[in-house]
C-alpha cells in the first residue's frame, strides 16, 4: 500500500454519491491497481454498501464525516458549516500529508473556498486558479483559470502559465508546453493592459519551461496547436461553459435532425462521434497553486466520469506536479 | 424607388468582393424587390460585371469610390488610408441621408473607426456596441457588445441592454424581449462590481420596454430562454468566438466519424442539421448606437449570407431601428 497513490475522496458530493463513486472506484481498478482510496462520508451509510463490493473493499479505508455540504449551498455557507463535513475533511487529510491527492464531485465554490483555508499557497503563488482539460483536433489542452478568480493582475496570469505548463507536462508530455494567452485578436495591441503586460513579461522572460506563443482567439482554442491556454477567471468561465453550451446545442439538434432509419444506418459512426466528444473523458478540474493538489469532478458525471477523474489524480501525484510547479515559478522568478 | 429601403454597399470589401456582393443582391431580389442598392466601388469593375448581370442592374447605382481598405490591414491605418475609399464613401452616404443603412464585408475594425468619424452617437449614448444574431433552441438571440468596446462601464452596458432590445423588435418580435447580463453565476452576489452595479439598475429601473431576467451564464446562451444577452467587448467577443470554434470542432469530428454508407443514408439527415446550423443565416453584425445603422457582414461568408444581411438591413430601417433605441434610452433615463 505504501507505492501506491493516497485520494482522500469527498464520497458524499455530487449527483448520485456515494454509489456513483464507489462504482468509480470499481472501474478505475479494473484498469490499475495503482491507488488507495480514504473515503470520508457517512460511515454506516458507506460500510453497506462496500459490503457489496468486495472486491473493493482491500483498496478502500473508510472516515466517519457526520455532515455532508449541499450541492446548491453558498460556497461560504457550505465552508462554514462545519469541519465535520466530507469535504473539509477529506481536504484537511492533504494538509496532515495522510493523503496525497483530494478528490470530490461536491460544490465547486465550497470546495475553493475549504482548500483556501486549510491549504497554504506555493511560495510566490497568491492566487490559486482552477484549470479543466479540452478536447482538441490532437488531443486535450489545458485552459485555466475557470472561475477561482473573478480578477486577476498580470503577476496572477504569468503565474497560470506556470502552473497550466506544470499540468500539462504532469499530464500527457514532458515537451515544452505551447502557450498562449487567450484575446479578442493576435496583434500586440489587442486587449486590455492587464493582458499587454503580461505579454511582455512572458515575451521577455526566456522561458524554459514553456514556449510563448503570444496572443490565441476563442476559435482557436480547441484547433491543438496550443498546449496552455491562460486566462482570468472570469473570461474562462464564460468560454468553458458558452463551450459546453454550444456542444449541447448543435448534439440536440444532430439528435432532431436524424431519422430512426439513419440513426441506424449511422449507428457505428455516430457513436465513434459521441465516444471522441465524451464529456466524461475530459471530466475533472485540477486546483492549482496550493501546497496539495484538489482536484473537483463534475458534480452531474457519472460513475465512468468519476473513473477518470480518479486516473487525473494518480497522474498528478505520480508526476510530482507541485514540485514540477515550483520549479516554474523560480524560473520565472529568476 | 422612392420607397425603397436605400442600402449603401460597400461593394469592394470582404474575400471574393465585388462578385460575391452582386450575387447576393440578385438572390436577394429573387425574394423582394423593396431595396435599392448603392455601390461605392470601382466604376469600370462594378460596370462590367453589372452588364453581365441586367436584372440587377435597374436596382443599383454604381459610385466610383478608387481606393479599398484591405481585410488584414489595422483599423487606424485603414480608417485614416482615404477619403476615396468604397467604405469610407458609403458610410458617408448615412451622414448626408442619402441612404438609410451601410453594408460592408470588409475590415471590421475599420468599419466601426470610420462609423465613429463620421456619424454622431445617439444622444445618450456614449459607446456603440456591435450586436450579432445567435441561434437557439427556438429561433435566435442577439449578443452584444461583441468586441466594439473592451472596457465597459454600468452605464455603457445599461445602454446595450436598450438597444439589444430594440434591434431585437427590429428584427423578430414586438413582443417585450427578455433581457440577461452574461455572468459566471446566477447569484446576485456573482461576478465583478460592474456587474452588480449594471444588476441593480436593471433590477432597479421599472422597464417597459424589456423584461430584465437577471445573470445568465454561458452554457444558456442558445437554450432560447433569453432574447437580448448583454455583455462588454471584450468578453462577448471570447463568447462569440468560442462558440464558433466548438461548433467548428464539433462538425470536423462528425464529418470524420461519418463513413460514406452513413453519409449516404443520412443524408436527408444531415442538410437538414446542417441547414438549422448554417452560419450564413446568422450573418450580420450590427453597430448600434449611432445615428444611422451600420452592418457587418462576414468577411468570409458567400453570396447567400450576404443575401441574409441585405434582409436583416431591410428589416432594420422598415422597423425604424433608430427611434426605437431613442425611445429606449428616454424610458432608461426618465
Amino acid at each position: 500500500m505504501t507505492n501506491k497513490v493516497k485520494i482522500a475522496i469527498d464520497a458524499m458530493g455530487g449527483e448520485n454519491s456515494p454509489d456513483k463513486i464507489l462504482d468509480g472506484i470499481e472501474i478505475s481498478l479494473k484498469t490499475s491497481k495503482d491507488n488507495f482510496f480514504y473515503l470520508y462520508g457517512k460511515e454506516d451509510l458507506l460500510k453497506n454498501k462496500i459490503l457489496k463490493k468486495k472486491e473493493i473493499s482491500k483498496f478502500c479505508e473508510i472516515i466517519n464525516a457526520e455532515d455532508v455540504i449541499l450541492d446548491d449551498e453558498s460556497p461560504l455557507s457550505g465552508a462554514k458549516k462545519s469541519k465535520k463535513t466530507s469535504m473539509w475533511k477529506a481536504v484537511e487529510s492533504l494538509k496532515e500529508k495522510e493523503t496525497d491527492i483530494s478528490l470530490s464531485a461536491g460544490n465547486t465554490g465550497a470546495l475553493l473556498v475549504i482548500s483556501r483555508v486549510l491549504l497554504k499557497t506555493i511560495n510566490g503563488i497568491s492566487k490559486p486558479a482552477l484549470a479543466a482539460l479540452w478536447p482538441n483536433q490532437t488531443n486535450m489542452n489545458i485552459v485555466l483559470d475557470l472561475g477561482a478568480n473573478i480578477e486577476c493582475n498580470e503577476k496572477n496570469l504569468t503565474d497560470f502559465a506556470c502552473m497550466g505548463s506544470a499540468l500539462y507536462k504532469s499530464l500527457f508530455s514532458n515537451n515544452i508546453p505551447k502557450i498562449a494567452l487567450l484575446n479578442v485578436g493576435l496583434e500586440e495591441y489587442k486587449g486590455n493592459d492587464i493582458l499587454k503586460k503580461t505579454f511582455n513579461i512572458l515575451k521577455e522572460n526566456k522561458m524554459k519551461n514553456f514556449d510563448f506563443k503570444g496572443y490565441i482567439e476563442g476559435n482557436h482554442i480547441m484547433d491543438g496547436d496550443i498546449d496552455v491556454v491562460v486566462t482570468d477567471g472570469f473570461t474562462g468561465n464564460i468560454a468553458l461553459k458558452t463551450a459546453e453550451g454550444t456542444a449541447t446545442f448543435i448534439q440536440n439538434n444532430l439528435k432532431k435532425s436524424l431519422n430512426i432509419f439513419s440513426m441506424f444506418f449511422s449507428y457505428n459512426s455516430l457513436k465513434k462521434f459521441k465516444d471522441k466528444l465524451d464529456p466524461r473523458k475530459y471530466n475533472g478540474a485540477i486546483f492549482l497553486g496550493l501546497q496539495a493538489p484538489v482536484v473537483k469532478s463534475h458534480g452531474a458525471t457519472d460513475a465512468i466520469g468519476f473513473a477518470h477523474s480518479i486516473n487525473v489524480c494518480n497522474k498528478i501525484v505520480k508526476a510530482n506536479l507541485i514540485e514540477k510547479i515550483e520549479t516554474n515559478l523560480i524560473t520565472v522568478n529568476a
